[in-house]
Formats: structure tokens, sequence, C-alpha cells
């Protein structure tokens, strides 16, 4: 996993779309993320594009205008052709830092292909998305040390981390049919729930509904049944990351987890951000990985001598919340805590090694999610759960408005980007998702 | 969830495929099950396939002679012809009973079409099968209370079932990636696990190697996200039966499996049988569904009316082991125990409304797997785990060797079938998978 840096991340380059070359734009053209769009409100199919200032680059259009020639071939064709990004993703490594590349020249001022290539944009603002790739797998992950304390600590105050969690990066299964892109509305989930010194369960709408701040991680090409990803070769199968926010009922969590895990307190719905952003085009903002001294070393196959050197990822992550009255007043959404995803206490490198090294086989667009990123201190926190003291401490809203839970009619917004000192900022975009009341029983 | 019967239950039907007719034979004339197959070692495109006696008819041929004429549609004719079963399942239980009527009709002695449809059949022998459906999300539940009353007393001696058993059908998401069709090899899985009385964690290849005895459950037409499919209707969306083989380590699941569940312990395989055994079929084969009067009314949304005439399925489930001495010994596979599968606490139905009832949602070829199917004596144990008391006291196979855990070359081998005095045995045919050596470190 040895970083290299190369001409596409110059601080330097300034782009012919002259929005991406403005200092608070998500998409300089040092990021060129993926994802796949359309027209809003067309019957367009929908095709892959990459994010360029304000703008969408058409990867279909671009390669019939010419620009990524030296990679034709059938596969190629196709995959750049195709509805979704997993194609593409089972390329593998070398073919997209390739076409990094070719975008990168082809995007930057005094581009020979400019004015080829302008018929190939189109306005975010006249777009919609769909999930960029089909998720065969999704895999939910549990790294961060302190949202699993502050948690554990509710759910067992007497045992809050397990004593297999700084040994094993725990991980479960999730749910891939109801996983969303950004502007997912759902229903607030029915189910069972055991009321505090209840005798028998009810049955009615959650009432702790809650978010939960999350990378996503889509995985690029797989491996073969029985053979491992080792931890060196984890990130070459990485195609990027984006924002997830993994939707959570916290009552039917709490009544139904055990032995098996989370269930139906998670699998109506969760929502990712539309774009993709690389770990190429994380390359300059990479982070020691840390642990404590106090910490046990990893086994050997969770080990690697460049994880102490650049092995996590130094992403801010922040969530805002918009009520139904605050839109009502034309208030924007209001920021309810800052994290970065440098705190997670295993790294992605190692969440890929580690799903792999069973032998399970990971497949092109599968997604893993880092768990909940909580940071060190409470106001960092990943989850309305962890905020309000497991719904014991209302937060109050500017308007006046308490929250201990989300509402019906609340919308959640997560946003992330990354930034350094001489370095151009490189932004995830957002997701946002909105509850709706339940399903009248 | 009413059951009818037509005439393709008819006890005196006898097919003009003689093998059809054999009082032994798993697929008669009134079983009819769906699976996907090819010629052995041959490059031609799967195909769907309904089992008949020795023999497969293969369904796309049989369209083409016109035996499904009254169906004929765009939307027909492309589930017929596709690779998989999916397309075909979406369609809905009215077009499954008009294709079993058709079938039935087109195979019994007598039929007009019988030469036309000669050269649609090919032999079982010559066959091999690819998974039946491209299954999207795999749920597996956990519905025998005596597997879980005696898993529970091995990981919590005090606390063997948790207070939620006998309300909610516990489940959990397991992995589609690895799933594969009888005949499954794969590589003993490699991963941490904790020693008894050991200070840290040890990595190599897993020690307690299980199988779990379950019946999966194909769904069929799905439901929108936010709606959920009630009891009443539920068993109208389920496609239909077959057996599957839950492998699992269990070292690596009892150092793993807190907070969030199993996780690697199980995700490196789970093997299907190739034959999905539709609900008509199984119409005459119900079996009340039975609690114990000190158990606890379902809430009503698991609750129906008729659920206690006939909401269980009446199945023998078999698990037979065959180790590599026995095959270079030439014998057969040894049976090792014998279960139901009307033992099941909950129903499929239950499984079906409670996986829905927060609106998350099913798409044709997801598959619930039913839990280890556990009877109430310890010969009906569904796994080695019970059988040998958590690993304590060794089983003494006819020839002499003995097990406690799989061991690498043995063949675990799963039957399944259905019988009643005056009506046709009913055969899920088999589920056979081989442990490899695990992959050198």
């Amino acid at each position: 996993m040895t970083i290299q840096l190369n001409e596409t991340h110059d601080a330097g380059l300034r782009s012919w779309v002259g929005s991406a070359n403005d200092a608070q734009c998500d998409f300089p053209i040092q990021n060129l993320p993926y994802g796949v769009f359309r027209s809003s409100g067309s019957a367009e199919a929908f095709r892959i594009g990459v994010a360029i200032g304000d703008q969408i680059l058409d990867l279909k259009a671009a390669h019939a205008a010419g620009i990524f020639a030296t990679l034709k071939s059938p596969q190629f064709d196709q995959a750049i052709a195709s509805a979704s990004l997993n194609a593409l993703m089972d390329l593998g490594n070398t073919t997209w830092g390739i076409l990094r590349l070719l975008l990168s020249r082809a995007l930057r001022e005094g581009s020979p292909q400019q004015t080829s290539l302008q018929a190939a944009l189109i306005a975010q603002a006249d777009a919609e998305y769909a999930l960029p790739a089909q998720i065969g797998d999704y895999t939910d992950f549990y790294t961060s040390i302190h949202h699993a304390t502050a948690v554990g600590k509710l759910f067992r105050p007497d045992n809050p981390l397990l004593p297999n969690y700084k040994w094993v990066p725990i991980g479960y299964h999730g749910r891939s049919s109801s996983i969303g892109v950004s502007g997912q509305r759902f229903r607030r989930p029915l189910g069972q729930t055991m009321p505090p010194n209840a005798a028998t369960p009810v049955f009615g709408p959650a009432k702790r509904m809650d978010y939960e701040l999350e990378i996503g991680i889509f995985i690029g090409n797989g491996n073969a049944p029985g053979d491992a990803i080792n931890i060196e070769e984890a990130e070459s199968h990485v195609f990027g990351l984006c924002l997830l926010n993994d939707w959570s009922a916290r009552d039917m969590q709490a009544w139904e987890y055990q032995p098996l895990g989370p269930f139906l307190a998670k699998n109506f719905a969760s929502t990712i951000s539309p774009w993709i952003v690389t770990l190429e085009a994380l390359a300059p903002y990479r982070h020691p990985w840390q642990r404590e001294t106090t910490d046990p070393q990893p086994l050997a196959y969770l080990e690697s001598p460049e994880l102490r050197q650049h092995g996590a990822f130094d992403v801010e992550l922040e969530v805002l919340l918009q009520t139904k009255t605050m839109r009502e007043q034309g208030l924007a959404a209001q920021r309810l805590s800052l994290s970065n995803f440098r705190h997670s206490y295993w790294s992605v490198s190692q969440l890929v090694a580690h799903h792999t090294v069973n032998g399970c086989n990971l497949r092109a667009g599968d997604l893993l999610g880092s768990g909940t990123q909580s940071g060190p201190t409470p106001e960092e926190a990943g989850s309305l759960l962890e905020l309000t003291a497991g719904g014991k401490q209302a937060l109050t809203l500017a308007n006046g408005e308490q929250r201990v839970f989300i509402e019906d009619g609340d919308t959640i917004i997560m946003r992330g980007w990354t930034q350094k000192p001489g370095l151009p900022r490189i932004g995830f975009g957002e997701v946002a998702g909105t509850l709706l009341p339940a399903r009248s029983v």
C-alpha cells in the first residue's frame, strides 16, 4: 500500500470547467469522483459520470469523443457504456489509474480536448443519481472504538467494550436491497420493541430513530472463493469511498439484536452519497494509523509496516439536521456534529484483509461500511444515541426545537471533505435522507 | 394461506417418463421442482428445467414445443428462456400455478405432447447445475427452538434461550457471494480464535468445522420498499423450498459473534440443493403449526387463524457423512441424524411477514434460511455441535472412524422428502458439499 503521487495530484492544476477552480468546491480537477446519473426527471438510461466543479462529465460521451482511446478494448468499451460502475470496478486499479490520468489531462486548462468535451458536460443541478453500483453484498463494520465504547455503555453498562474488539475488526452482513442514493425518503419502520419494565413486547412505529455517520467503501475487483486479499494488496482492490448513513431504530435494535446481531432495526433503509471518491484522489490526505501504547499489536494478517505511516484517511465528517419546521421557516440545515475518519480503530486495508482471510469472496460493487465514526470527544459523536446520552438529554436547535431522536419529516445530511495546507479541498458531496411517517396499521 | 388442492396433486397421476412412477423417486409428476442446468462439462448456456423422474425437462425447449402457449407474453417468454429463475419468480404465483398445471398435463401418461417433448428431456445423470437464482440478499433465521436451546447452553450456559426468542423470529443477514450449489468444494477457513484459557487469540485453520441442516426458502415476487407482506399473503410470495447447508466454523464463531452476530464463521461457504420444490407441490403435506400451551401467543402481525391448521411442513431432513476413508473403502455415506421441518418454532409465513413488517423490501430470488432444524430429541440434532455435545463426545462411525467435527475430505450430504399414506413421496434431492484442506499460510 505504498502511496504514490503523480501529476494528477499537482495542487497547481486548474480546469477549463471554471467552477472546479473555486477553493470551496468539492470537486476540483484533483478529485474526479465517479457516479451514475441522468437528466433529472427524464427517462434516459443512467450512465457513468465524473464530477468536475458543478458539472458532470458523461464518460460514454467522452469515450465517443476519443479521450480514452488508449484504453479502448471490448471490456473497457462495455464498462464505460454501462448503467453502473461494476464493470469498471472489475477492471482493476491499473485501468482506474490510466483513466484518471486521461481525465485529468482532458479537463485541464489548455487541453486540446476542451471543445469536443464541452457537449459531454451536464450541470449537476440538472441531474439525478442512481446507486453507483449494483451492490451484491453489503457488510457493515464497527471500526470506531469511541462509538463502540459509548454504545456499549448504553447496551451493556457493565461490559461496554467486549474482549474481542481490539483483536477482531468486528463486522456483520447488512441488507443490500434497501440501500438507496442520496435523496432517499423512507417510512418510519414498524416492529416489535420491549418497553422498559414491560413484561411483553409491543408492536408499533419505532420511537428511537437514529442515523449513523459512516464511510462507505466500494470494492473494485474482488477475489476468488477460497483466496484471501492480503493487507499489502488490500487497497488496490478498493475502488473508492463514499458517505453512508446507516439508519437505525434503536428501540427495535435493543430488543432483537441478541444473539445474532441487528436485523429489522437497520435493514429498512441505508443511504449513500452519489459520488465515489477514489483512493488515488485521497492519496495526499492520508494520515498515520494510530494506536494507544496499551493497545495490542494486531495479528500478523492485519499488520503492515506502512500502516502507521499512512494507514488512515484524514476525512472530516459532518452531520446536519433540517427539520420540517426549519424548512418551513426557510432555515438551513444545522450541524449536529463533526467527526473525522482518521479516528477509526481499524484501517480500510485491515477490513478488506479480515473480510477475505477466511476465503470469503468479495465481488466488484460490494459495499463495506466503516461503522459509525465517532471521534474521541462527546461532540464528535456520529449518532443521536451518543449525542443525547441514550435519549436522556435533548438537543436544543437554533430555532428552539428539541430533538432526542429523529422525528417524521426530518432530513439528515452528511458531508465529508479533506483539506491540507497548500492542497485543494477534496469533497465527497453529501448524502441526504428524509424520514416519512410510519405506514398506518 | 388457504391450502388448495387441484388435479396436479392427484395421487393416481402417472407420467410417460417411466422413472417418475417409481415409488422411491424424489421427483414424481406431483412434484415438478425447478432448477437451472446444462449438459455436464459443456459450455452450453445454463437454462431452466423441471425434474421429472430421473430426467430434466428443458423449459425453453418445452415452450418452443408449444406446451405453455396460454402463458405466452414478452415477460413469460423472456423468463422461461433465462439462465436463472429470477424472472419467473417475479411473475407471481398465478403464473406459477398455470405453469405447473400445464407441465402436469403435458407430462402425464397419454399426453398428446409426449412426442414433441421427448427431445426436451435430458438425463439428470448427464447434467450439471448452477444456482437456481441470482440471490440478491440471503437472510438466515433461527427457527428451531431445540437448536437455539441446545446451542445457547454451549455458548451461554446460564442463559440458553434469550427472552426475545419466543416473540421475535430471530434472523440475521448472511453472505450471498459464497452460496454455491450442491457439489461445492471449499477450503477450511483461516481466522482468529481464542483458545480456552488463552490470553490472546491465535490465527490458523478453524478446528471446529460444522454443518447446519436447514431449509432454504426462495422468495418469488417481492414487495416495494416501505410496504409489508402480511402473514395471510406471505406464502403467495414464496416460490419454493430447497435444502441448505450453512457451514459454520464454531471456534471462530465463539470468538467473533459478540455483539453483532456471526460473520467470518459462516460467510466462506453455504450450499443449496439444485431443485426448488414449490409450495404447491407440498400442499398435501402440510402440518399443524404447534406451540406449547406455556408459549406466548404471537403478536398480531405474526398470527393467522389458519396457522395452527397447516402452518408447518412435514419434511423429513437427513444428514449423512462420507469421509475420505469411506470413499476409499467404497462405503456409502452414513446417516448422522434425521430431523423434520415440522418442529420449527416459526413458520415460513411468519418469517416473510416479520422480515417485511418494517418495510424491508424482498426481491425475487432472495433466499431465507430456516436456521438449523434440530428436533426435540438429541438424535434429531441438525449440527455436529449438538450431536457431540459441543465437541466433547465423539461419534464412532460404522468403519471405526471417529468424528467430533468435520475433517478435511469429508463430504456432508443432506436429503429431504415428505410422504404420507396414499400419497406419493415428494423429494428435495440432495445437497452435498466437501471440505478441502485450508490454504497454506
